[in-house]
Formats: structure tokens, sequence, C-alpha cells
């Protein structure tokens, strides 16, 4: 089963604190907006789509639709919602 | 006797939660904008629509103009609102 | 006498509920947000108006401004207001 | 002296309730959102401006700015405010 | 000392109450929505003016920003907010 | 040290209150949308900018970002919030 | 690792109270919309990007997204909320 985002949405796998954390990026209790990051694991056929799947983007934390795939937490993100690639 | 949706809008059948489970996705209860799915079942002819009859879609919960068709629960949703299509 | 609407509007003859009944289509008591139907009886002379005199049209509840013509009970909608055409 | 509308507005007299009944119209006291009629007395020089001088219009009650000229009630109606043109 | 207007605004001077009344043009207290008078002073270089010094004008009372040059009241008004030109 | 400002903002100087009344206007207490005069020191690179270094301007009370440089009371402003130019 | 804005956004570290009093910038405690300076670390690929890396900037304080990159704090922001180039 697939879940094929439209336009231009992408799909996210949320990633573990954890991981955030080793990759040197560290979201404060107190930001006033606070990000998160995830994994592109699917992207919509919209004309401005610049990110691509397997990109570890931020994004902020209250943008898109919560869905679970399997026992796996995924957003639905509009492609404007994505402040930032990070690359290791 | 048939509705027509008219522009970008499509018309939706909604899915049993049961159906939705055994998919592979699932909604949390906690989810701050649940999403919601169903079947396309007629289509506006709006140029932007790149959904069509029979897709599985996602959208989001408070989205469309619900309405029942005989007994069968339907909405009434604008092509923009629907977040992503399910395959299986 | 004659009303005739300007623009991309249109003017609907309310339907009474025993008629929507027979088609078909119920809107639930409880839907968040309960369309109505209606008959075109005019129409404005604006480009994108898509549908005609004689349709019987469905548009959310609270569209649209009431006027009574003689005894009956109108409303004049912008077109965008209707959501779908209602075929028998 | 005169007043002249800008751009799409035009000025309405006012029609008297009376007036209105005639002609068979009725607006019901429950309505939402009532509407109203008016003579056309001058129109601006608006490229979009599709009615003229002498028609009888129907317009939201609450559009458009108060102006008594002698001793008649006029409004100065944006075109956009004014639903249908009223022909006997 | 000159103040010149920007853009599409004009610098209008305020016109006393008996002179709108010798006009012809009264406002009624319970206007819900008071238009006042003025004289075009000056007119900035938007190219979308169509007045001119010079002519009287009437506005949405609650229009634009007060100056007071020398001892007399003016308003630096943008060009939307002008309803109409009166004319003797 | 330079601030530059960018796009269509503008930096300005704010000027004393005597040196407003010297030079005739008279912003009154009562003033419903209180303006303020400043001299500009710095324009942005943005096209649609129609002022420049060492004019006086009269812009809303409540428009822009005050900044001190020095000891001196700036505001960086939006070539928008502008009203008018004050020429002696 | 690297943090890549994507599109008009840019990536600025905060700069400390210290650097920019020395700079001769200083924010009012009473500022209505207190601006803070911080260096641009790195820049999205937007056409209307018109700053670069290196450029201390100056933007309105409750803009943009906090995230810390190491112990470090930044910023992620769009390019509209730069108000202005501070040199040196």
């Amino acid at each position: 089963m697939q879940v094929k985002p439209l336009g231009d949405r992408v799909l996210v796998k949320l990633v573990e604190e954890q991981e955030r954390t080793q990759s040197g990026i560290y979201i404060p209790d107190t930001a006033k907006d606070k990000p998160q990051t995830g994994l592109i694991v699917a992207v919509g056929d919209g004309e401005d789509i610049k990110v691509k799947e397997g990109q570890r983007v931020l994004f902020a934390k209250f943008a898109g639709t919560e869905i679970k795939i399997g026992n796996e937490e995924h957003l639905i993100l509009s492609t404007d919602d994505i402040l930032a690639v990070v690359e290791d």
C-alpha cells in the first residue's frame, strides 16, 4: 500500500528525538515555534517541489496532517512548510 | 439520480473505519488534524483536477460538505482538500 | 417582472424538503455544513457560469441572499457557492 | 449640483417599501441578509460597470455609504454589491 | 511649505459643515458609515488617480490620516477612499 | 557603520516635535491616526521607491521598526507607509 | 552537518547583545517592535534573495523559527523578514 501526496505536498516519516540530537540540531523547549525533523518518503507531482525522497528536512512543528502508516508516524506536509534540508 | 460536482470539486463516498485499518493507515485519536479516507465517485470539470473516479483518497476531516445519497454518506470536497491518493 | 442576476450570480428557487427526499438526497440533521437544493430560474452574464436555467443544484445552506418573488422563496447565489448539479 | 460616483461605484436612490411590494418582490423579516431595492441615478467611469442609469437594482442592505441629496436618501454602492437588476 | 502626497494618495482640505449643507448634501446622524466632503489641494503621482486639484469630493469619514497645515485641517487619503466627486 | 535597508524599505531619522511645528504641520492630539515626520537617511534598492535621501517625509505613527543608531532614534519603514513628502 | 534553507529562507546565527552595542545600534527596551541582529550563515536558492553569507542583518525579533545547531542559537528566516544589512 502506498500513500501518494497530491500537488505540492510531501509525505514525511517522523524522526526520533535521539536521532535529531545526534545530528547536532537541538530544538530548545522554550523555542517559540518548535521545528521538527523528518525523512521524506514520497513527494507530490507539483512543479515547485524542490525536495526529494530520502532527504531529511526541518519543518514547523504544527504544520501538516498526521497519519500512521503501519505503526509509524507520518505527516503530509505542504512543501512550503519545509524550512530547510539537513545534510550530514 | 446523479450528483455532478461543479468546477474543482469531487464527490467522495466515505469509507468505513474497518476498511481503513486494513489498509494499514491508522489515524491516531490525538491527531491534531484527523484525516479521513474515501472513494471518489464523481469529479467536476475543473482543469486542475488530478484525481479520478475509483481512487481512494485521504482528506482533512473537517473539509467539505456532507450529503447522504440514498443511505450512504458522501462529501463534496474541493480538490485542494485532498491530501493524498492511497493505493493498495 | 423579472429579476436578472448580475455577473456570476444565479437566481435559485428553493425546493421543498419532500422533493429532496424523493430524489434520494438526504441531508443529515447533524451535518456540519448542511447543503440545500434549488432550481435555477435565471443566470447572470458572467463568463464563468457553467450552470443553466432548469438545472437542480446543491449549495451550502448559508450561502446567498434570500428574496421572495410573489410568494416563492428564492436565493441569489454566487455561482461559486453551487457545489453540484443534481440530475434525475 | 451633481454627485458623480468614482470608479466602479454607482449612486442609487432608495426606493420606498410600498413600491417594492407592488413589484412582487418581498424581503422576509427573517431573511439572514436582507436585500433592498433602489434606482440607479448615476454611474462611475469604471470599465466593469454593467448597469446604467434608470435601472432598478437589488443590493445587500448593509452595503454602501448613505448620503442625503436634498431630502432624498441615496447610497453610493460598489457595483459588486449589486445582486440583480429588477425589470417590470 | 508643501505637502506632496505619494503614490495614489491625495491631500484633502476639510470642508465646513455649513458649506456641505448649502450644496444640498446632507449626511444623516444615523448613517451607518458617515461620509464627509473636502477639497482636493494636492494629488500624488500614481497612475490611477482620476481626481484633480480643486475638485470637491465625498469620502468615508474614517478614511485617511489627519494633519493640520497651519491652522487648517486636512486629510491624506488613498484615492480608493474617495467615493464621488461633487459638482455644483 | 551603516544600516542599509532592504527592498522597498527606507531608514528614517526621527524629527523633533519643535522642528515639525516650525514647518507649519501640526498633528492634533486627538487625531485618530497620528502621523509623524522624519528625514530619509537611506533607501533600499527596491524598484518602486520614489523617495530619496534628504527628503522630509510624513508617515503613520505606528508604522515601521524602531532602532537607535548611536543616540539617535530611527525607523525602518516600508515605502508604502510613507504618506507624503514635505517640502519647505 | 549542514542546514540548507529552502526557497527564500536564510539561516541566521544570532549575535550577542554586547556585539550589537559595539556596532552602535541600540534597540530601546520600549521599542514597540524590537529588531535583532544576526549573521547570515546560509541562504536558500530563491530567486529574490538579495543577501549573502557573512552579512550582518537586522530583523524583527519575533520573525522566524529558532533552532540550535551544536550549542549556537540560529533562526530560519524568510528573506522578507530581513529589514536591513548592517555594515561596519
